[in-house]
């Protein structure tokens, strides 16, 4: 008998899709409910075998799941949380897939009131180029780390379950408070595609841009990979993470400053001590991954 | 007969060495010879091809020597144009490999002075991660872009023998005022450098810069990989294009507190905006290569 009996999915994409299929492929899951925006991708996911069926009112499939993930765009989960709230059952557990946890868990907490304990929040840290439904692939979280934050009104048995249903998946589970999770991806990942956008925003918008870009190579490559990145997901990402966001980026301007003042100076030896501990970490961590 | 005769080549490393492997495959030299810092590299060098011999003293090696390249980093071209600038045949042209040219350019005046029409300053844009003789290829510059930074003192056949030699090398010659070559280089390769490497130094010299890099992942190994460069080299770089790159770093610092200034008012359409320009001018960039 499978692990798990029903779990529910709203958002059938590459995040929702992957967890529902890697579920199957380890043979834990009863069956798969999805919920979606549109009967569309409802339909394809059904026919190339994520979900199992669509569901057409939480109602009816929320009181008897043992989890429902959430893995929308953030911008979309106040609403989700408040359709489902109301049918929770006493065992069912409610996940998300969020790429920021602070504003999550406020919203979380508005819908789910006294049973917040029965929201585990988490993040897995598994993207991907593509999205939607055919993007999904059984194993995108094979090896791939997964974020879980707890708060204070988790049961063990509540984020056991959450944390299962990750290791089957083939991930490997890490815990952060929910706070330290948003000021890490603050400045591991947001604040870097802020930057990158930020370059090529600055060379673009000039009369002659055409002669940087014609000159710009492999580093520029690299650096501005990110600034390719998706605008409204990014704009939203900046937005619901903005405290911790700001935090960072005032202190990336800080060191900008000191930068700015040691070239300036002509002060090579403060250029050379900060480059050199950069490269070091930087290898450092290239070679324990 | 071979379109050129000796070709003298300071620094017989990546640059330097790749230059004359590409010649001599080419066809299109008599004899390569080199001169290096240390006698082991020329013995490397010459065994395994890159130059026919090792020279000892320029007094005897400029004179008739079609073509010199100075190939070395961009602080020991000073000590080495006073070494060959009473040499200079009146046939000799002399370039230069270095990534900065303002300052090449002042230091090839102070030593050639009136003869510093026999000096066409040029950049090949063609790094890798190896160095020294044995990382030279003889088609590292195939495909690759030469930037030619043409003095008013250049007469056309001083220019063209340089654009040849490139040419026959298989690099795509491209030609920028000095000042614009600076300017160009500071704001698509230095300033993103010295922002990479202000990035993972903010994070490396924190307390808990641990949990930082644990969660780090493919946006930071893109945008950080340049924080990976040698010290030394970026510090001189930095420094012999210091004007240029403070301006671009100005203008740069502007961009961010305009962002800062969006995210902390909440300002989401300008954000969306900044974001989408950056994209859409990222994968014009990147189709168009």
């Amino acid at each position: 008998m499978p692990e798990f009996g029903k779990v529910v999915v709203f958002g059938v994409g590459l995040i929702g899709g992957s967890f529902a299929l890697a579920l199957k492929e380890a043979g834990a899951v009863e069956e798969i409910v999805g919920f979606g925006r549109t009967p569309v991708t409802l339909r394809v996911a059904q026919e190339i075998g994520v979900i199992d069926r669509a569901g057409i009112n939480p109602a009816h499939e929320i009181g008897d799941a043992d989890i429902v993930l959430v893995a929308t765009p953030v911008a979309q989960m106040p609403d989700i949380f408040a359709r489902i709230a109301p049918y929770l059952g006493p065992h069912t557990i409610v996940t998300d897939g969020g790429s920021t946890k602070g504003d999550v868990v406020a919203e979380a907490r508005a819908a789910f009131a006294e049973r917040i304990g029965q929201f585990v929040p988490a993040h897995p840290i598994a993207g991907a180029e593509n999205s939607g439904p055919s993007a999904a692939r059984w194993d995108l979280y094979q090896g791939k780390k997964v974020v879980v934050t707890p708060l204070p009104e988790n049961g063990d048995e509540a984020l056991d379950r959450v944390k299962r249903a990750w290791s089957v998946c083939g991930a490997d589970i890490y815990e952060l408070a929910p706070e330290a999770h948003d000021r890490v991806f603050a400045a591991v990942s947001h604040l870097p595609h802020l930057l990158s956008f930020a370059l090529v925003h600055d060379l673009a918008v000039r009369d002659d841009a055409e002669v940087f870009f014609t000159f710009a190579a492999s580093g520029f490559r690299d650096f501005t990979r990110i600034a390719a990145s998706h605008p409204e997901m990014w704009r939203d990402i900046c937005l619901a993470n903005r405290e911790a966001l700001l935090v960072e980026l005032d202190s990336y301007r800080a060191q900008l400053d000191e930068l700015r003042l040691a070239l300036a100076g002509n002060d090579g030896e403060r250029l050379e001590e900060i480059f050199g501990i950069a490269r070091q970490a930087r290898r450092e961590w290239a070679g324990g991954r």
